[in-house]
């Protein structure tokens, strides 16, 4: 996991920058010919010939044929082979860790779950993620990198989670340091959020922007920002937390030290405790899981039972506030909500949108389109895959060689 | 104003980022030997000599001599001629525009000040400012661009700003079609606390950090944030919004639609109304601008009256709240309190550290240093000189003759 980015590592930089922005053209793209990839980077002919024939060889560029309506010699197909390279996904969450293994443009090919963990299982669960990993590994030689989604503050620099309510047992664990160099592929980190913002932006066919808000409503409220096609990190990694920022200058206090911070008010927790508090709405409410909750309420809300809808607009009043605040923090071109939040279904992106058109600048407001995820339900997994395909696109000499 | 990003620009997009990033590395290093350039940027030491040689031609670059204790035939040291090339800052306020004439190091070479713009002086205003500039061009033939900083919301795509209270009679002013083609050079415009962040990270000889925030106190609340060497735009251009972030989601309402918005609390107006508020605190309060209010609360208060440093703690603490959501949302290394805020002095930033040190988890917060601007009181106006230096290192082409 060096940094391909450090000034200092070659001369050879120049070469990898084209190299990779051939191959983020044709993974955007699809299908082009060398002619039009030129045009499009503003790279001569010559050069294009050069690199696209290492990447050939490396097997990561196929030709395809001759392209439908053009006939010159420079017709030829040219794709990202997607399936030539796979990497492998595994999300942690505080009691449950999935690990997938999936093709270069996100379709899953294999699936594992961790039995659920507790406090105490936690050394056993790395056991078995690491053994789990290298049995993948074995199996499937294409595999070229593992990515890691882990809930947010997630310190890049230091390897681990900040404090969180939601990940106390795994904050003493260093991820990097677990896993890093425990296999024959580098391992990559980010924090769940962010990895569904990636997927998002490289698995979504319905995606055109290079702004986009994942906004994600799970047993926290995260959020990643992809801001002209680069993910918004800041100087420890630990940028876009918009679950510990503040609603409420007077409001409830939070394990971040903080008080009114969006998440307590409309994390899923927090959804939780309004259905326990509404009595007999669900039945034995108080014994379910927070996930488990919500989706009874969202059935219910869906439903027509209007207790159940007033919990809903709520929760979706509190949610709104944090588009508010992205819209006018971020400016993006799309937020979509994804996680368990993308269950409740229009009404609660109904609501939301409602309170947005109320508080937001008309000129942001009419910029900033919201929709519930769209992605299968394993988005988050395909996430973590996405943390390592970004690297794969981004350094492309770390995972084949170029002879 | 064209985009040199356009992909389909030309094939000598790859010199032209070669130029620029040798252009940008001499400035903030300062005097540098070709093997240094060439080590720091991972170029053969063939594409410097040939890139420098034109830049030098340019008279972009100068040589000058041998560079201390390096003794072989790469030891001459080469920097940017700060001198040679000089640009126009404009910066818009309510009431007030200022222009001065800067070179690339930020160096003020001349100032002038408009006469007091009220609504229906606008138009006038606008006539002078086109005047002015092409009598500060006809004088100084090394001016190659011009920079203008005007107060956010200010949407890029548009050209104008959006709902503000505190510029009203300037909404309906297309600054780029005013400006744009009036000239000899190019215009640009950016919002004001953005140009700030610029000028912080350009000009501040202290400043080492490619993660900033430049956080405006002024009539309104404004931010730039610089992430990995990059402003952050949103979209339209409208990201960086933290004026109107909510901080009560019960809270005062704004002009823009939301509620309880920043600044609201905290930007001048609201202090000045806390100092008329207190009565005799300050002689003929209800009478002084915003800016005399605010500066004159801040002598009494550092002069020890308590009723005055209580209004600075009160405003103290609505900024603190600013400065947590900055530091959830961008992990800045560094916040910079600039404008009217950083005339304030210690009272005011102690106080708000004191409630950062609360509010924010301890590995982000051990992560930001907060300090007052430390550049002169005419930083605003470097600000708008900042934007149109940042074009000329981006896209050295536009501006000389490359042969």
């Amino acid at each position: 996991m060096s940094n391909p980015n450090n000034a200092a590592t070659s001369i050879a930089s120049v070469s990898e920058t084209n190299r990779s922005r051939i191959m983020n053209h044709l993974y955007r793209n699809g299908v082009s010919s060398r002619a039009q990839i030129a045009k499009a980077l503003g790279l001569t002919p010559a050069a294009i010939t050069k690199i696209t024939a290492r990447l050939i060889d490396a097997g990561v560029v196929k030709e395809t044929g001759d392209m439908e309506g053009i006939k010159n010699r420079r017709s030829i197909g040219l794709a990202l082979d997607s399936d030539a390279f796979h990497v492998i996904g595994v999300k942690f969450a505080r009691s449950l860790v999935q690990i997938g293994v999936f093709d270069l443009s996100g379709k899953p090919l294999a699936f594992r779950e961790m039995p659920k963990v507790t406090e105490d299982t936690i050394d056993a669960t790395i056991e078995s993620i690491r053994r789990t990993i290298s049995d993948l590994l074995a199996e499937d030689e294409a595999i070229v990198a593992v990515g890691m989604a882990v809930p947010g503050p997630y310190l890049k620099d230091l390897g681990r989670t900040a404090v969180v309510s939601s990940m106390q047992g795994w904050r003493r664990v260093n991820f990097p340091e677990e896993f890093g160099s425990a296999f024959r592929v580098p391992v990559f980190v980010e924090q769940d959020a962010r990895a569904g913002a990636l997927a998002q932006y490289l698995f979504d066919p319905g995606n055109a922007s290079d702004n986009l808000a994942y906004y994600l409503i799970g047993e926290g409220i995260g959020l990643g920002i992809i801001e002209q096609g680069r993910i918004i990190d800041g100087s420890r990694g630990v940028a876009t937390e918009i679950g510990h920022v503040s609603i409420d200058l007077d409001g409830r206090p939070c394990d971040c030290g903080n008080v009114g911070c969006l998440e307590r008010y409309c994390a899923a927790p927090a959804i939780h405790e309004m259905v326990v508090g509404a009595g007999d709405l669900i039945e034995n409410a108080s014994s379910l899981t927070h996930a488990q909750a919500c989706r009874a309420l969202f059935a219910k809300a869906n439903g027509g039972d209007e207790r159940a809808r007033g919990i809903v607009r709520a929760a979706a009043r509190y949610l709104a506030f944090g588009c508010v605040t992205i819209i006018n923090m971020f400016n993006p071109e799309r937020i979509i909500i994804g996680d368990i939040g993308a269950d409740a279904g229009p009404l609660l992106l109904d609501e939301i949108q409602r309170v947005v058109d109320r508080h937001v600048i008309p000129e942001l407001n009419e910029a900033t389109t919201i929709s519930l995820s769209e992605l299968p339900s394993d988005a988050a997994l395909g996430g973590a895959a996405a943390v390592a395909i970004v690297q794969f696109l981004e350094h492309p000499s770390m995972f084949f060689d170029l002879g």
